[in-house]
């Protein structure tokens, strides 16, 4: 379709929760009570049922906050042909990113997953009005087009256009093979993490380990920092089912000061852990890199990444030597444009990218992503959280297959696409489950998450 | 007051927003373009008049998203006696950062904003309620009162709290001294940066310059970065105004890559240039440690801060040697708490503070800040910007002396209220400028402050 001829008229913008406290999905030490949620995006266009959506996440209260940030860049976009957008989307990106409100929140926090909702809107329009996948969309760039996605401003002492466009010629020449392995699933390995929450029994983790490993799952991470006895018992449960092979890790989602992070992770040393995720602060690059240096001999690497919130933290992250594997978030980072230029950083300094992807939706936006890394990126294979929740509400779902390979996504788009059945329930407030004693409850609460915290 | 007899019973979040960019004030190369608005929070209590106000900044375009934000944290702190809230702020402020709303930008963008807006409430009421100007009521606090103000996760790798309490006995020895001091308006000497706006023409920086000699500043701050040959003129219009005892200071407002920050102050060196401010992105660390070890041949130093939100940024920047000045801002960290923690870092490696302060309120709030750092904390003298547009609009407006100096705070609180009358002109989009005609046309620009960038 010719993108000229495309033009976006309108948009709408809904709050989407999922309670999925109640099941305690997504718990960990830092978040004791979330609710999957999405500040949810659609362009419609002139071309009849040609419509771009994009996302962003949130963990129950404040998504309305990230809502009425959507609201306030949406409209930026209307009215202009697409291909004046998709022309150079690393220009696109910076002007989302200027203005007025780039003063409260440069490149971060809550105006970033806003920034990344619209783009992703924008690249799944595109990709669906190319009739592609948006992995493949991006796969089929040359090396100049894919630089062209990309705002390398602060970039430039690490990672120039001209080098990218280097690094990515060379991995071109390989590039039709892997192509042909991601179109026959055997790109993305998967590993597991729904195994790993808290809040549930032993008799419960060792039953979704037992499924786990049936499934082909051969890497598990747990969430970890409840204390060493803890740990150790719930650790040891994996390494029971999983055998000497399996690779463990563990997340403790930033609990710990940094040498508090050294001191407790050296007693885990014996259980082989290939990394803690989020020791301590995710801003904390430096602590980082003191943790991962002081755990080397342990055998003990280091990730973060899913709270990192734009690629010049991330570069700082690589040239501190502070990483072992790159954990970016598909919503965290400004879309697909400063997805890439991480994947590039990440791939000069010769760090594996394992994306985040513990969340409603993740999975869908993720396997884009890890294929994007694995075809046309570092061209090298990596593995690929896999949380087998709310798959179903989505009109793209991802799978895996049998033997623990993640499906590579066939249908056009960036699998952003909800079914609308399902806000009759979860938009907040309308939807049935928000009007019901229970959502209002939780809704009131301004606490919620925070159990045992609201008493002083 | 009994401080256990005091409850918050509700709040009022109104959206405050001066049209500033009719002016050109507060104009640099990074916002073209901004109106000075407040996220502004009052919370209403049991004792008749007693009213704490706290507000947080933004530029314009996006109060809407802080105030939302705001309206968020609010209700938590309702209905509980205040001295359950001041009795340990630090725990205050680290269960106002918990829970679902935190996964969304962990200490970060709008939500530390709104975090900063409701305890600065908090800090304004316990101020009032005591009788005491806020630099007053800190600066009275023992050691162990002002260290339990502060949340010290993330930062014991560098300050225990032992350690704070050991540096803040050792300063106490010669405290009385420097309230006395601070009781005579000699305790924080002022800068000058609205002359030094883009926008203005020659002739008006001069007149503007010629006033400020007048009112004894020997300090200027000028942006620049609009090219060698254009800052060179203004820097000299500068310099011929002071002559060679003046202090030169400029502000480029993130617009370099590192190298390019390196390369363009190297060809200044000759304008003697205490520092450059916000040479490239505030998230960069290494960067700016990068550009400090560069310049520092050329005797050009360099300082940021204004962008930086939380503590532990400013942990590294320190322990990077990047900044030869800190540049806190009054909002952008949470609230009194965590600038309590940053004068401390700072005081620790030895590296002066020098708030930023350019807009509307915010040398109102700086000038507590800078109190309690002279009399309570470094203990040492420091300057603090003072741009002289929008005092009328507050209750408590800051001033300086005819000597140059800051007038030290006297009315109770933290200098927060601003008259009733403005909202009627000034609150959006009820107030009657923004019902105007002008007033909409900028509303309903979503483009606006990005000057030249909204065509592709």
């Amino acid at each position: 379709m010719d993108l000229n001829t495309i033009t976006i008229t309108s948009f709408t913008v809904r709050d989407l929760r999922w309670p999925t406290s109640l099941d305690a999905i997504g718990t960990d030490p830092m978040n004791l009570a979330g609710e999957n949620s999405f500040g949810y995006l659609q362009y419609k266009t002139n071309v009849p049922g040609l419509i771009g959506t994009g996302w962003s996440f949130a963990n129950g209260q404040g998504n309305d906050v990230l809502c009425t940030a959507i609201r306030s860049l949406a409209p930026r976009l209307l009215n202009r042909p697409l291909a004046s957008l998709t022309a150079n989307m690393g220009l696109t990106q910076r002007k989302l990113q200027s203005g007025q409100i780039r003063f409260m929140s440069p490149e971060r926090g809550v105006l970033q997953l806003a920034t990344c909702a619209v783009l992703n809107a924008i690249w799944d329009l595109w990709a669906k009005a190319e009739k592609k996948p948006l992995w493949r969309l991006v796969a089929d760039f040359s090396p100049e087009e894919l630089v062209r996605a990309i705002d390398f401003r602060y970039l430039s002492d690490v990672l120039t256009p001209e080098q990218a466009v280097e690094m990515l010629r060379e991995t071109g020449k390989s590039k039709a093979e892997r192509l042909q392995l991601a179109l026959e699933n055997k790109a993305v390995p998967a590993y597991n993490t729904s195994a790993g929450w808290l809040g549930h029994s032993d008799d419960k983790v060792r039953e979704l380990l037992g499924q786990a490993v049936q499934q082909g799952f051969r890497h598990f991470k747990l969430k970890a920092g409840l204390g060493l006895e803890v740990d150790r018992k719930r650790l040891g449960l994996v390494r029971e089912a999983v055998g000497d092979e399996g690779v463990l890790m563990v997340d403790v989602n930033q609990i710990w000061d940094v040498d508090e992070a050294i001191e407790y992770m050296k007693q885990l040393a014996d259980l082989k852990i290939w990394f803690i995720e989020e020791p301590t602060s995710p801003d904390d690059i430096l602590g980082h890199a003191r943790i991962r240096a002081a755990l080397k001999p342990y055998g003990i690497g280091v990730a973060t990444g899913e709270h990192v919130n734009n690629r010049v933290m991330f570069k700082q992250l690589l040239q501190a030597h502070a990483l072992d594997a790159v954990q970016l978030d598909a919503c965290r980072l400004a879309s697909i444009n400063e997805i890439l230029a991480v994947l590039l950083l990440s791939a000069k300094f010769g760090v594996p990218v394992v994306p985040h992807s513990g969340g409603a939706g993740m999975v869908e936006l993720c396997s884009h992503i890890s294929t994007i890394d694995f075809v046309a990126v570092s061209g090298k294979k990596s593995i690929l959280e896999y949380t087998d929740h709310l798959h179903e509400a989505f009109e793209a779902p991802a799978a895996i297959t049998p033997d623990g390979m993640h499906v590579t996504p066939v249908a056009p788009g960036y699998s952003c696409d909800v079914k609308e059945s399902v806000f009759g329930e979860f938009e907040c407030p309308q939807g049935s489950f928000w009007r019901s004693a229970k959502g209002l409850e939780m809704l009131n609460d301004p606490w919620r998450g925070t159990l045992g915290e609201q008493t002083s």
